[in-house]
């Protein structure tokens, strides 16, 4: 039984939340990342989306990229057909949600901050999340701490993108330590569309099956292992090379 | 139970203490951070001092941030109330220690490193400190490893500041991944000035309860989730925008 | 009984291997390291080989810097006196298994993939190495999963540097978050040299036994807890002073 946390909070924050959870749970805790970009929701729910999957059934995930901190979006607690999503009503954790299937929305109480002995208005990760993620843990579904919640909660689409004849405008969703830039350009569009390549700021880059289908140093595009479109530079850096960051980016297809 | 582990060694090498904690001991290892500035022992006491209490009682925290390894200064085990603190003896330890309640301090033994097989002059994470918690963790208090110190330890005041009736001169103690710069000015004294805003090098920061009291972009002081005063931008970064580092600043109240 | 990561991987992808392994095995993950430099096969076998030795009996490592993901190397499972290490054939593991002593090696097969759901030509750190380690850590040796390998494995020497009498010509293997220098010239070298110092790039550096005979901020030499030559500044970063890389170094020694 297994806690996993997908946060930008870097070092120490995680850590603390750690500690929470220890003194609620006896859960053994895993880290998927906590180096999504600053307030990158979008980000933080494809690569979610890309991980819950591979974890085992009545997996806890607490998935916290939050600019609303302190304000008034609410907290929840979505049960799905294998799992449990702890997170901030932004739709960072809907895609994967729904991908399992939703059974049951339940917003967390800030009551779950007692078990902590603070509330800031800043770190709910620690004072909210974390908690709230080791209560389900251990199957303490408890009133005080859980409200059954029947409002709509915040949809997001990560597969929203522009599509036309002889390209689509996508967007970057996340860039690796490899340099890989990641779209969200669909495995399914792309076979439907079946380019030879895609051009990329002026740049032809060839489809590929796999990296050494091309010399070391050369740039190439290919389905890569969240499914979607990538741009890579074999043994490269292609997000450094070309100065790509996040945000929309168009591609036109080579035919 | 578990061994909880803040140094300043980044990558690799905490896990060649895992390891070496793993031979010796059945303990789960939680990592709070490696990411403490190098050889800032004032960062390294401020983080472990805002996240021991989070975690449960017989928590081991080893907690290295070591200028001096392989030189004079002494290797401690501190026990208190709730816990056991495993550190060199600069300070690091000595506000969490000190605020959970010394019970009793003890000397680690070079002697210790036999359960390694190394004694470097650089690595005292893996030959002395983490060896000497795993033991700790097991319940091997053993003469051969641990020797009563009556000597006094290093003593270190993270508080320590120059408080003026226009202001405060205090410490950067933390800057986090979003540039949040936090500061060792204390809630309470925060309370006392009952301030509207502060001013910082020339720069009028109003003081608010949360992000959302000021627009995307803008400036704000708050009291954080380390009970201590935080300048940040509300989704931005404040260390960086206005080149914050470490060290001294001086803070005047806005009435 | 742990299985030991290490690899090239950075952030994220990880935490996906920590789901799979979960889902095949009850095994506790220890994270040895996930920022070798990207490709550096050199730099993965070299911490490789000063972890392994410090884990309990049994440890699986999964070792994965693969430039050749997707391509025709092998994907290896090498069973040693007391390890298990799975692997690409790349020579990665080879300093470790042989250290150690092989007793076994076996093609790992991709029908481990099916427990996965997924074969990437990208990733094969999620898709192939996690499954067949949890396999591995759960006893589960399977024909289907498992071929005994007779050919050749790629062997690597971590030790591979020119000597002359006057100095030599050496690697770079690793670097620090605290800038020490590590080279792969080993103790046994350095103490039949028997040098007061050496010249890096015509600077003069003292050959000393710990950071404390020098000043501070004065450049060292000093055999390190790898147990080869590394280049130091005390309580300063070599690397950064220098503009020192990965690579090779020219050493003269001075006497």
């Amino acid at each position: 039984m297994v806690i996993a946390l997908l946060t930008d909070f870097g070092d120490y924050y995680p850590g603390v939340m750690k500690g929470v959870i220890r003194r609620i749970s006896g859960a053994e805790v895993v880290d998927i990342t906590h180096s999504v970009k600053p307030q990158n929701v979008l980000e933080g729910a494809f690569l979610l989306y890309n991980a819950y999957r591979f974890f085992p059934r009545d997996t806890v995930f607490v998935a916290v990229v939050d600019p609303g901190v302190g304000g008034r979006r609410k907290a929840l607690a979505i049960k799905t057909e294998n799992y449990w999503f702890v997170c901030p009503d932004n739709g960072i954790a809907y895609p994967s949600a729904s991908g399992d299937g939703v059974v049951e929305v339940y917003r967390i109480n800030e009551a779950v901050s007692e078990l902590v002995g603070e509330l800031s208005s800043t770190f709910h990760g620690r004072d909210i999340f974390a908690p709230a993620g080791a209560l389900l843990k251990e199957g303490r579904l408890e009133e005080r701490y859980f409200s059954p919640l029947t409002d709509a909660i915040v949809e997001l689409d990560l597969f929203d993108l522009t599509i036309s004849k002889s390209g689509v405008r996508a967007m970057v969703v996340h860039i690796d330590r490899f340099g890989n830039v990641v779209t969200n350009v669909r495995r399914e569009l792309v076979e439907r569309a079946s380019p030879e390549g895609v051009i990329f700021n002026g740049l032809e880059i060839p489809l590929v099956e796999r990296y050494e289908d091309v010399e070391v140093g050369e740039p190439l595009a290919l389905i890569g292992s969240f499914n979607t479109l990538e741009l890579s530079i074999r043994e490269g850096d292609f997000a450094s090379e070309f100065g790509v960051g996040f945000g929309p980016v168009s591609l036109r297809w080579i035919r």
